[in-house]
């Protein structure tokens, strides 16, 4: 029997659940009302459906320590559930079609060409785990016999959404494709749901690295050409695989437009679980329980009066309603969106004025991971910026000096170690210290518990490329990349 | 001729303007749109229409320092208008007929009994200055005679939410009142502006101090007793008299009805100015031009798509509006309401619920005034919070120590004067220092221009109480007034 990867592709930013999340938060990073994220829930399904299979995530390289973060902290509390993790990382954003070439060649250097691959999006809630485990399981063996398999989702509504698979001919455990169908009108989606042939196209896939690859030369060799080119390049460090710049040169194209809809070796595997890919806010708005007036409500210090079936996501601020309804109510610390609920799907061109308007809020999150932990704007005025900055222990930043900004760090928990000006100290907790301009300077947590200190930047200038880095043990002294 | 007095009586909360009234920060005292307040417009008002005459104020001796401060501002940037300004300070608040007969008792004591008060709320805007101040002139003239003069405004709308006064006979160069109508029903307010016999009640009055304490003797002798026994208990310090703790036995009641309602020798002058009492967020936005979807719209940062007739304030953050109309947004740093802009007038239930509730944002405002300047609180956490402070040129706070906490002061902008455990040093731009717990300690600005700096507080427990005070140049040390 050949291996089996399991391959979770982690890419797209979820811009229709703006402002909760942004392009450097994207939505598979976003925490549930229930506390976890949807990349911690993928995760946790495919390990209970495939335990001690390798995953491989194919994600930005922007999200690698997150995604592996958040991984590692999955492991230490499931430790029977430990499975190798691996990571493949684009430069660029390209759909799904170059990404799964990649994990094929990847997989065929590593695992061998017969390697067969799960793969699946980070952002989908599949909350019946048998069966998605029953499906993969039928999938797997499929896949094994050379079949381009997919995964179809029996239809609940009309939904204009998604697309749709025809179902042909019995090939057991599954069915032969008959045929693929893009995103229908409303009357055709009631067709195909009335006429029992059609399934959802849940965008999960198995299939031998191999025969994906031999597919790939047949009816996309523009993608199997650039993302040969970005693995050939591939920078391999530990757990990680950075794809080279070439990869930028792959058509950006789904894996259904590439493959699935030429290809005749294509099956489709019938599957029994509910599925809600968190599209958009309505769709969000259903992890939450209605209250007796139809809201739906993750806001603790709500106040609401006379106000039915609307949507509030508050969870730092008192929002107060009063007779209104049917609206959605997104408030995050640096935004602020209210829509009338029904034109959820529109969020997107607010998020595309946005980003033509260049404001950071299409973007930026106010809490950004980096190797050594994470920092949160709290406030940016004249003169002054303050962060609260998180350092994991046995962390440390970069060895770095600001021209134009003095530093100023009260720790609130834990111990840091500060490196200024060629002496070291140990700053303890409810002590502070502060780094004047132009002088070197390094933080780290020798501890063992996290180090969370407040930040206060002073100074007339206070962008973050004022940073000149001398030395940094996450190698992003070459690379240029963001802020310490 | 008998000496004219100004008196600005500053009472009141405007609860239906929050979030951006707070009980601690009440309408008279929040920025309009065009960057003034209501205070400063009376003011510039008052001394337009009455050059040279004292200003009485009375108001909360909590706002005591923040009128003084606004006042002396408008005074540095127009010393052709200068007036003596004095301050009357209740201990709580008890409505406009115990005010105005403290206003009389000073009066009386200090400028002579037949003095003649002209009486204006504090939360007024009248565009019209000019015939603002001919209506003071008549006003004046009848009040010397011994008339109680009320000023009322002609109707351009049945109005149910202000009261109306019937004219009498001809009293020139005013009218005799023959009627005190309570706020009407809307066919009742239309009959009585169709009729042209009704005049708005506008709030405005003018009398000599000895024909309003006559009154109050005649009609409301417990007014007067417990007036009288406040002003006796007074404490004068400088520019203001503090009222003693007998105001509380005030019966909380307004002028017109202790007085005016019964009295007989009550005038009317006809006043051809516009009046906005900015009752509610309604009124508020009148001060806003619609753009050509009906918007009015306070929010640099707004996003509008597909929506009419809101009313949105939102100085400081992104605020995205889809498909929506006819809502009234107001976001302020802590609190953010949204609701239908035609029930505006029910904002005050929300206030009374965070009240019952004793959500601290009914009553604190993120930015509170103290004698030597202002505190923002910008961020509160788990161990820690922090503060931007804003310290006078040559102000200090108290000698103080904290149990529970240590404080980090980062100087953002001037210099701070630090006393810590018996030691001073002078911190400078960019620099910070800390104090431990426990440890007495001192912040001043000896400079010339404002100390502006970050503070951050760590430590298990961060309540204001958490103070000792030693030494306070502004008397604190015996009251135990809220926080430094």
């Amino acid at each position: 029997m050949s291996e089996v990867v399991s391959v979770v592709l982690s890419g797209g930013s979820g811009s229709r659940l703006w402002p909760l999340s942004r392009k450097s938060h994207p939505k598979p990073y976003i925490p549930l009302p229930d506390g976890e994220t949807l990349i911690q829930k993928t995760l946790s399904r495919v390990l209970k459906a495939r335990p001690k299979d390798t995953v491989l995530t194919v994600t930005n390289r922007e999200y690698y320590f997150l995604t592996r973060d958040s991984f590692n902290a999955y492991g230490k509390t499931h430790p029977d559930d430990a499975a190798p993790f691996r990571y493949l990382l684009e430069p660029s954003g390209r759909n799904t079609a170059p990404a799964m070439a990649c994990a094929a060649l990847w997989a065929q250097q590593t695992c061998g060409a017969d390697t067969v691959l799960l793969f699946m999006p980070a952002d989908h809630i599949v909350p019946e785990i048998d069966a998605f485990a029953e499906a993969t399981r039928k999938a797997v063996e499929m896949a094994q016999k050379g079949e381009l398999v997919t995964f179809g989702v029996q239809p609940t509504a009309p939904e204009t959404g998604f697309g749709y698979i025809q179902i042909g001919t019995a090939l057991p455990p599954g069915f032969r494709v008959s045929r693929f169908v893009e995103k229908p009108d409303e009357a055709t989606a009631q067709a195909y749901v009335d006429s029992g042939e059609y399934l959802w196209n849940s965008g999960i896939f198995c299939m031998r690295a191999d025969a994906l690859l031999q597919a790939m030369q047949t009816h996309a060799p523009e993608v199997l050409a650039a993302a040969q080119a970005a693995w050939d390049e591939a920078r391999e460090f530990g757990d990680a695989w950075e794809l080279g710049g070439s990869f930028a040169q792959a058509p950006d194209i789904s894996i259904d437009y590439a493959i699935m809809e030429k290809a005749t070796d294509v099956a489709v595997i019938p599957s029994e679980f509910s599925w809600n890919d968190l599209g958009a806010w309505g769709a969000y708005a259903q992890l939450l329980e209605p209250d007796a007036d139809g809201n739906r409500l993750l806001a603790p210090e709500s106040l609401v009066e006379d106000t039915h079936n609307c949507i509030v996501h508050s969870p730092h601020r008192l929002t107060a309603l009063l007779g209104v309804e049917d609206l959605l109510v997104a408030d995050t610390p640096d935004a602020l969106l209210i829509a009338d609920k029904s034109r959820d799907q529109e969020v997107r061109v607010l998020v595309d004025a946005l980003k033509a308007r260049r404001h950071q809020s299409y973007d930026i999150n106010p809490t950004m991971h980096r190797p050594w932990g994470t920092y949160t704007v709290l406030e940016e005025g004249d003169r002054f910026k303050m962060k609260r900055i998180v350092v994991k222990p046995g962390e440390k930043l970069s060895l770095q000096m600001h021209h134009h900004r003095s530093e100023h760090w009260i720790v609130v928990s834990g111990t840091a170690l500060v490196h200024v000006g060629g002496t070291e100290k140990l700053v303890m907790t409810n002590e502070s210290t502060f780094i004047p301009a132009g002088t070197a300077h390094r933080l780290s947590n020798p501890g063992v518990i996290d180090l969370v200190l407040i930040e206060v930047q002073s100074g007339a200038y206070l962008g973050e490329d004022d940073i000149v880095r001398f030395d940094d043990v996450y190698g992003r002294v070459e690379q240029g990349s963001p802020a310490a």
